[in-house]
């Protein structure tokens, strides 16, 4: 291994695919891709997502003080990349993915009735960081299919079939491989010391 | 599908598995797993981790004013299982898992010599948000092992062999799968509005 600085850069491996759903102040629902995203608190449950001033999103969010943030599988990989390409300005992007948008019955935003699972989210905090804002939500509801559900309950990625993004250094989106070790276990051989 | 309204949970598929170095006010090196993380800004470049005050990565970082995010590969995942699971206070998770600190030349933390590679943090800001403080970091510097740079320079997720985590739904890591659709492409055919 020859170990190399590089440049300081967003790159992280790997990226989730996050399909952000806002109401405009116009009532018309929008989708949009975030990678730049996930969990940041477990109580209250809340989800970050970035977003650039430019975006109908970033506005939308201001304006409702609500989203949602769904995630798609590997059956709307072209959806995803899509809403994550054009602006809701000048595009009806539910209509051209062929997804249904719903409101959300517990917050005042949409989302995409087709996905595995969505998380319904007020607004809890944003800081603007530089050329993004970090919105966080708090996840007040969960809309999910039945069929995708674990044991425990809970959404299960080998059901959802969710898919990642690879970021800059490859510019493509993966599916989840192989299952490789159970979390909180696998590492309790290594336990040597006290 | 039959869809069902679940209760809130810091649900989201997938999480990154990042492995967060920091020093200790003694100086001692230390790692620590968070999933609830990821890129948050472009420019400047800013990385997420949230973690809770119990943790000792919390008051190492509040004390140093930097942390390094370090990416598993597939070959690391007891490792990463471990130090997410004991803590530094009574474990020399180094040590324990035979990975070597290494100190960054940018900022006041430690990196894992043996990972693919690790971004270089300055704290940026952090926010209190429940349970977990959301802790943003700039990279001001990336360490990388020169032979997972794709075409671009940049590491490539298929080189680095990244690991994720499923979350709660199944609790288990896992291995980047096939390569689906290519980013800010495979979407353009959808494209019929204007």
């Amino acid at each position: 291994m020859k170990r190399i600085a590089l440049e300081p850069a967003a790159v992280l491996h790997p990226h989730p695919v996050l399909l952000v759903g806002t109401f405009g102040a116009d009532g018309k629902p929008n989708l949009m891709t975030a990678a730049w995203g996930g969990i940041c608190c477990s109580d209250p449950p809340c989800v970050a997502v970035s977003l650039r001033e430019a975006t109908l999103t970033y506005h939308n969010i201001l304006h409702s003080k609500a989203f949602t943030v769904g995630i798609p599988s590997r059956r709307h990989v072209e959806a995803a990349d899509y809403v994550g390409i054009v602006s809701g300005r000048d595009h009806d992007k539910f209509r051209d993915t062929g997804l249904t948008p719903l409101k959300s019955e517990k917050v005042n935003a949409p989302l995409a009735a087709e996905l595995p699972f969505s998380l319904e989210c007020r607004l809890f905090q944003h800081h603007k960081l530089g050329l993004h804002t970090i919105f966080i939500g708090e996840i007040v509801g969960i809309q999910a299919d039945e069929d995708i559900l674990g044991p425990m309950g809970l959404p299960d990625i080998e059901k959802t079939q969710a898919i990642l993004y690879g970021g800059f250094g490859s510019n493509y989106y993966f599916a989840v491989g192989e299952k490789l070790a159970k979390a909180f276990s696998a590492g309790n051989q290594l336990n040597k010391s006290t």
